[in-house]
């Protein structure tokens, strides 16, 4: 069973948790500081596909493969997945998941997905409702750019507060067996709206729904920064780094030990040319899978908050003459180990 | 406490249900033979708004907002509220819920968002993570047209098997006092592709799913369709109609003396021009806030089988050759009266 904290955020009695996980990344990806930590890493940004679309369902289909194989069983096994992306009436889930066979529940976050899809289906199965569930998602920098911003062969130049779209996918598969690490907690995301329109500085406007997120847990939890070793932010990249810092000073939480920014982590800035770092739903999704529940599972890690964030707007509310509201939902990871 | 009967199939063992419900729709809905079952009927298609897309926004607002109002409670006692739509990047919802500051879990089935959203919200609820949640979606005639199909200035020609869009919404209100009915169970439905690939003829394409959904609840739960009041299924309209009783009808299951269809209901299909009927995510959520749950609320229904229907696809796959992916999401609700 669960327990209501606060609104909207809430613990976990029963141990429900992480038992597999994997990542598939592209070839930038790869090519990045974390490129050793993913398990599979597709050099052909098509994967073999005709288009990018279907590209993209690759990726995520082949992290939800692995990650159920990873764990011995078949997708026959899951009772549920939670699933979700970018690609305009989340294709590249429905498509890339159709042949599996798994029940199948849409969810749509933006880069918030991965969260949010964990939050679910760790209380589906706190429920009693299902045994096993998986929570993936996926993005890729082609499918983005042409449906965000312009066609890729426009050759637009691009700003020095955008970020780059990973073309990722992660995966997990949850249970009552937590063997890599238990879901101690989490927070549901309130839409959270500052006035940015500017849809090339993403990382301003996700940085106040981050912050808001991590102050509600921390407060309603009566922790602290320092009871965690790690506080993990999606793709807030450099700019919305230093905000969500900045903002969390402001309400008296100093997480700058702690912080970390899976956007920030998968590319090399400097060497790689993605201006502010990596976003898209597969990148924190890719970094938690690739770099984080290892650690967790190995002990390395402990405990540490997961937050990932989305900005939920379309190119055509921003034509509208609309801001940008973003979201981010909280996960809590314990290690088991 | 929820019980996994059969894979993606549950029943509810504590007293979870629907406390209070709302439906706010367009003037072509209030004009047909359910148009005084609704809490709202609004003429102006743009809601007094300057686009259709921050129209839509408002009747999802306005649903929610009713419907939280008519239980007597204020946004503020709400833990969490799962809503998607139709448009790209489910802006509807997003936008529509900015204001009101409920924790957001958004949600893409397409038109089978409603059924998604009441069993998410469910076993939230029966997990313990939230005493109280609402589910919601809605559609516009205007915004699915042009995003689907053509501008609706060019004036296209509608086929026979086409239609028409539900401007709608209807949000749902759920909690452990179980006033209007409770949730006696849940389906969650996988994807099914059965190779339509004509947009016009969504009936086709969420039939199968349909049959396959409410199959798998009857068989796991061992229940003939004599066990209910009426099989309600979203919005399939006449041919899709047919189809889901004679794909059952194949598998051992007669539910033509409980079938009735939200799509088929919502319009005069002989007056009103609609050719096979309403659509839309708005379109079943409508007809079950105004015309099924206040006859389960009053004890005239006792049982209920609400099978709403998505189709998976987006114009985009289309266009690369895809076929229509389509899901159906059960709830079974139990009259408390």
């Amino acid at each position: 069973m669960a327990k209501c904290i606060d609104r909207g955020v809430f613990s976990l009695e029963v141990p429900v948790g992480i038992e597999g996980y994997a990542s598939v990344v592209g070839d930038k990806e790869g090519k990045g500081p974390l490129g050793d930590c993913f398990d599979k890493v597709i050099e052909d940004s098509h994967f073999g596909m005709e288009t990018w679309e279907k590209a993209e369902s690759r990726f995520l289909f082949e992290a939800v493969r692995t990650a159920v194989k990873k764990t011995g069983f078949s997708p026959d096994d899951i009772g549920a997945v939670c699933a979700g992306d970018l690609i305009n009436q989340c294709t590249g889930s429905t498509y890339g998941l159709r042949e599996m066979g798994i029940p199948f529940l849409g969810i749509y976050g933006a880069c918030s997905t991965m969260a949010e899809g964990i939050l679910l289906t760790s209380l589906m199965i706190a429920s009693g409702a299902l045994r096993r569930a998986a929570a993936a998602t996926s993005s890729h920098f082609s499918t983005a750019e042409r449906q965000f911003r312009f066609p890729l062969s426009y050759g637009g130049q691009r700003t020095p507060t955008s970020q780059w779209t990973c073309t990722a996918s992660g995966a997990v598969i949850l249970s009552e067996n937590a063997a890599v690490c238990s879901i101690s907690g989490g927070c549901i995301g309130r839409i959270t709206d500052m006035d940015v329109n500017d849809i090339n500085n993403m990382g301003s406007a996700m940085a106040p729904a981050a912050a808001e997120t991590i102050r509600r847990y921390l407060a309603a939890t009566g922790t602290s920064p320092e009871d965690y070793d790690c506080i993990v932010t999606g793709d807030l990249g450099a700019v919305g780094s230093t905000l969500v810092k900045e903002l969390l000073k402001n309400e008296g939480y100093d997480i700058s030990a702690q912080h970390l920014d899976c956007g920030v982590m998968i590319f090399d800035s400097d060497e790689q040319d993605v201006n502010c770092g990596g976003s898209g739903c597969g990148c924190s999704a890719s970094v938690l899978c690739g770099y984080f529940l290892p650690k967790l599972e190995s002990g390395e890690l402990h405990n540490i908050l997961f937050a990932a964030t989305g900005a939920l707007m379309s190119p055509m509310t921003l034509q509208q003459g609309e801001t940008i509201p973003a979201i981010s939902h909280l996960v809590h990871l314990v290690s088991r180990a």
